[in-house]
């Protein structure tokens, strides 16, 4: 189907102008605020398969009698129609009042997919009967009661038989429930009451919770659904490596395979990353490629930026023939399953000079006056070698269609995860058109946004689809910085739809404290990223070999980086940092408190040195402490106080932690424990709370 | 019409379903986050005639290219269909950059009614050609650069002639330059070119200011539009009074009439209230009418609660025949506008046992079992003589119709402003439908929700509709609980919906701070309600008569009160606080900073018995400044640090405060300002900053 803009979503339900129903007046309860909210509904929330989904709401009708609520959601069908307003919903929990009028429940996502959730809320005539009879001291109003009780529960027994499966025994219960109400409450004959007897049948609690299973729903409220994106599991937590497919050869001088990728797997698999993310794999153009350190004319045996996408061979959609060739492709998706590992691959929409497309659809880019094609420019700088797309073509739905063509390729290649190279410089209705299309094909799919952009632009990125989301983490450093961000990034709204990926290194980011820095600043940022965020990866293996010298002074790049040239890399280095980087992904992979769901709070430190942090489950059952030296050099110490309840370690005066990284055993308590730090023996301490531990919640 | 519930609102340009347009995807420039906006639209923001309505919105567009943006407004015909897609806007002002890619406008409503606004945003290319021109430095991209603006300015200039009113001077304008620029940058004959010339005449400021009055809209991104309700100023600005008619009398003894409420009126207008309202006027129910002192019997001669409406005379249409005909009631609305007082009646929708609506209308009372009339009850407590409504009546249209038609009739006898009792105990749809009905035919009626009960419910009626809501201002008493309560109230989005009306007392409440309390603690009382916000009154002539008895001790009640007995008042009591309320008001009536719109701001002292604060008007202009002695008995003095920058007083080390209550002049400054406050003598300070002061802003 030739691509539309996507509308702006209204909840389908919505009435048709010219078409609003004359609703039923006498709805009392309402259903407000409902949480997670995108924008009203407008953009999906986030959610990951197999983790509670929270919703809050207000619900509260006019009075004083007693409402209850349900969370209710549907398969979202992706129509036009609202399945919500008539459908059996797929799951259905009834809500709990918190107070203030804010009513809770969760749902556990199954499979990834859209769906839309919505909060149903009526007047429940049966409690309220229930709730005022249980204050009444009056003989004759007891008495009235009872036989207003009896009534209600001969109704709830006619919609207990009624509908698809109907409840035999609890219209029988009832019934019967009701006709010795009432023999008791009026007598034959006009016997006399014992009015105590009438009180106590009346509040006979089995009857109270068959009567709750059949209520009376006619009345009821309806909040407008909201939709909702279920995302597999590894949206939510996972260790990204990148690589450069060129260098991975054996030979130094030799340009590497995918074959050569495929050799290098166990050693990735080892260090327990999850997803193997390569640059671009295309034809690399050959008009204005860049040589060495992005020098303007390249050497007749430079290899080009993977970013320069298109020459005589083919663009998106061909690989570079030095790389292999399709069949290797999947062979090397193949062989990383194996290991545990996912390929992603970058998308990048711009096209070198010679891509077949400035050719074949001259209407796709802007034209300078003087008839030549406009290249990417931000002036005085000049990209002469990049055609950006321009989004205001007149053959706009041609464009659209041939880019999510791209990634519709590849994903019949076996891959399921993209990386997508500066998405804020395409047109944002580009995206969530072709993010929504390709995952209500292939509901699997993820995509990571690299848009080191402004805060606005990276959040409307995130609601319009993208999986995950790259940060500001690399230059974040202190601890009031850290601090800043990170409470900032698991803080609502932007947690229902942003999931951070944080980086301590790319192949465009050498960031100044790298810079001839010494190991522990490359240990404590691959462990702040590790475990402050579900998701976070590593430009390798330059950053296990602690590459660390920059073209230039105070320059971000990476002298005779990889972007430009082949690299050959001895991994067996002597300080290589695979080793702990195993550690700490082990460590990830064994504690729920540190994978996707899991919630962050910091901890106060005496020392602005130290950063000390929690995280816990999303169902609270697991539980790490992180205490991080931030100082390279010097030993460090202080007093850190943690909130024990809030990591679910009970109010026991005591508990026993184990330091994932050092194997120690240390007795730490809420307030007032002792940290030293040496940055040459372990910059920090990684303490798990054992289960079993004393105080620790079972 | 009979009367239809109101459906969930959404903005008018909502798709209908199955009819999702095919929107243009090249529309590159985005609008998120337009506030105010209740409930994404659901609601409607409340505004003022003449003050500013400020709106922000968050605008960008992928890549680098300027955007720019508008904030329109339209008037809300009240039909389905979208007059804001299609018609001019009413008024329509450009919005400015705030940085982090927030924008501003705003916009002063001219006069009461139903609006909707939305912010217009495009892409501006001639904008973003200009931009990228000042960086150029290369003379072949000036060169370029300069053909590409003349292009741009032939387009401005055919869309400076479309349209209506043809804008023939910066057509001209722009002709003329893009022929200048052509010729000097592409000269005939192939001619030297002096770059600095092109770029200086391409950089010409006036012809930017001409093409930006023209600029290319056609792929302009809109936000959905949002609602908003004008106001009269009097919905912002009020002071209260009110008085029980029946005690107007100049006789003990004698059932007071409307007439001598218009006796009564140069009394109130002189200590300068705005509104003048009544406890309900109708017939009070003889059928378990309550005695004195809330006696469950009453005596023959008892006079009954006026909120037991209803009664053989007639209803919520009718008038009490003791307090006059509705000729005399007339005669009051004419009087006390004539005294600057504008009459409020109070609307309470519950009938007393003999109100003929319960013969008339069994349908609308829910009935016992016995077939007896279900009365008011909260078990264990009953109100037997009152009769609620029963609002999931199967005869619901009839009854709304009837509720609205008892405001019809009142409005047509003049009266514009209704104090509505307890509406929370009333189904929301009707306040929804109710409120929304009257306006519309009436811009100017003003209502004011009693619902003291839990936030979310207050709000909810706020959102539906009602003009003010009564607050719990009487519970708040120390410097901690009024600054954060005040605080909460100034605060989004509650203040974008929410006008609160702040009482000392009511009828219904004595708080126990003013049983037996001394002159100082209603001083106070009424200088926090008059000074920390616009809407606020007083139940007179027992407040500045200081009735400060309750009925027994810790009640709220007042002992004998009006409610169920006539009162005689000693106006000429010689510790009146007449005089003092009069000061009050005419500092509230000579400053704008105590004015609808008007901000609030808390200033820290080093005493908890001194509360300090300022107020500024929505212009910047008027500011006071408010040091209050919380304490009612000792002398307090410390020292108080004020904004002086946020009050508009410049950067000027002192700046001239005159005290608007003991008539004296200081010196004040920014920080370390020493007060002393005897309650004895005036237990606070009102500061106004003297225009023409050193340092306030003109």
């Amino acid at each position: 189907a030739a691509p539309r803009a996507r509308a702006p979503k209204k909840p389908a339900s919505a009435p048709a102008p010219g078409a609003e129903p004359a609703l039923d007046g006498r709805v009392r309860a309402v259903v407000d605020a409902v949480l997670p909210s995108i924008d009203a509904g407008r953009f999906a929330a986030k959610a990951l398969v197999g983790v509670p989904f929270e919703v809050t709401a207000h619900v509260f009708a006019d009075g004083h009698d007693v409402v209850r609520a349900m969370l209710c959601w549907w398969n979202d069908n992706g129509g036009d129609t609202d399945g919500a307003a008539t459908e059996a919903p797929l799951q259905a929990v009834e809500m709990t009042a918190l107070g203030n009028d804010v009513w809770h429940a969760a749902l556990v996502p199954a499979a990834p997919g859209r769906l839309r959730y919505r909060v149903l809320a009526w007047v429940d005539h049966f409690r309220s009967w229930r709730t005022e009879l249980q204050r009444r001291v009056d003989a004759d109003d007891i008495r009235l009661a009872a036989l207003a009780g009896a009534a209600l529960a001969d109704q709830a027994a006619v919609r207990a038989l009624a509908g698809p499966s109907p409840a035999d025994a609890d219209a029988g219960a009832l019934r019967a429930w009701a006709e010795a109400l009432h023999r008791r409450a009026a007598p034959a004959g006009g016997a006399d009451i014992d009015i105590d007897a009438v009180k106590a049948l009346a509040l006979d609690g089995r009857i109270a919770a068959a009567a709750d299973r059949h209520p009376d729903r006619h009345l009821q409220a309806r909040s407008e659904p909201l939709p909702l994106v279920v995302d597999r599991a590894r949206a939510g937590f996972s260790a990204w490596y990148e690589l450069f497919p060129r260098s991975a050869g054996d030979t130094p001088g030799r340009h590497g395979t995918f074959r050569d990728v495929i050799a290098r797997l166990p050693y990735i698999a080892a260090m327990g990353f999850d997803v193997l993310y390569l640059p671009p794999i295309h034809p690399i153009g050959r008009a204005k490629r860049k040589g060495r350190n992005n020098a303007l004319a390249a050497e007749a045996d430079d290899v080009g930026s993977p970013w320069a996408i298109g020459a005589s061979e083919g663009g998106h959609t061909e690989i570079l023939p030095a790389l292999g060739t399709a069949d290797d492709l999947r062979a090397l998706v193949a062989a990383a399953r194996e290991h545990g590992l996912e390929l992603a691959l970058d998308i990048a929409f711009q096209c070198a000079p010679d891509h077949p497309w400035v050719a074949q659809h001259p209407a796709w880019f802007r034209r300078r006056p003087d008839g030549s094609v406009q290249y990417a420019e931000n002036p005085p700088k000049k990209y002469q070698d990049i055609y950006p797309f321009d989004f205001e073509t007149d053959d706009w739905r041609a464009l659209w269609a041939a880019l999510k063509g791209v990634f519709d390729h590849w994903i019949g290649q076996g891959v399921a995860i993209f990386r997508v190279d500066n998405p804020h410089t395409k047109a944002f209705p580009f995206w969530a058109w072709c993010i929504d299309a390709i995952k209500r094909e292939h509901a699997g799919v993820l995509f990571l946004a690299e848009a080191f952009t402004r805060p606005k632009v990276m959040h409307r990125l995130a609601k319009l689809g993208f999986s995950q989301s790259y940060t500001y983490f690399t230059w974040r450093r202190s601890k009031q910085e850290l601090t800043e961000y990170f409470t900032e990034l698991y803080a609502t709204p932007g947690r229902d739809y942003f999931r951070p990926n944080v980086w301590p290194n790319t192949p465009d980011i050498l960031n100044d404290q790298l810079h001839a820095a010494p190991r522990p600043v490359f240990m404590t940022r691959l462990l702040l990223a590790a475990t402050l965020s579900p998701n976070y990866g590593i430009y390798g293996p330059a950053f296990e070999l602690m590459e660390r010298t920059p073209r230039n002074p105070g320059s971000e790049e990476y002298l005779d980086s990889e972007k430009y040239q082949l690299r050959h890399w001895s991994l067996d280095a002597p300080d290589t940092l695979a080793g702990f980087i195993a550690q700490v992904n082990q460590a990830r992979h064994a504690h729920a408190a540190l994978q996707g769901g899991a919630e962050l709070r910091f901890f106060p430190t005496d020392n602005d040195a130290l950063l000390a942090y929690g995280r816990r489950s999303a169902d609270g059952a697991s539980a790490v402490i992180g205490v991080v030296n931030l100082d390279p050099r010097l030993t460090q110490s202080g007093w850190v106080d943690v909130d024990a309840a809030w990591l679910g370690l009970g109010d026991a005066p005591t508990f026993e932690v184990d330091d994932l990284l050092s194997g120690r055993t240390f007795t730490w308590r809420g307030g007032g424990n002792f940290v030293i730090l040496d940055p040459a023996d372990m910059p920090a301490h990684l303490l798990h709370a054992r289960a079993g531990a004393p105080g620790m919640r079972p």
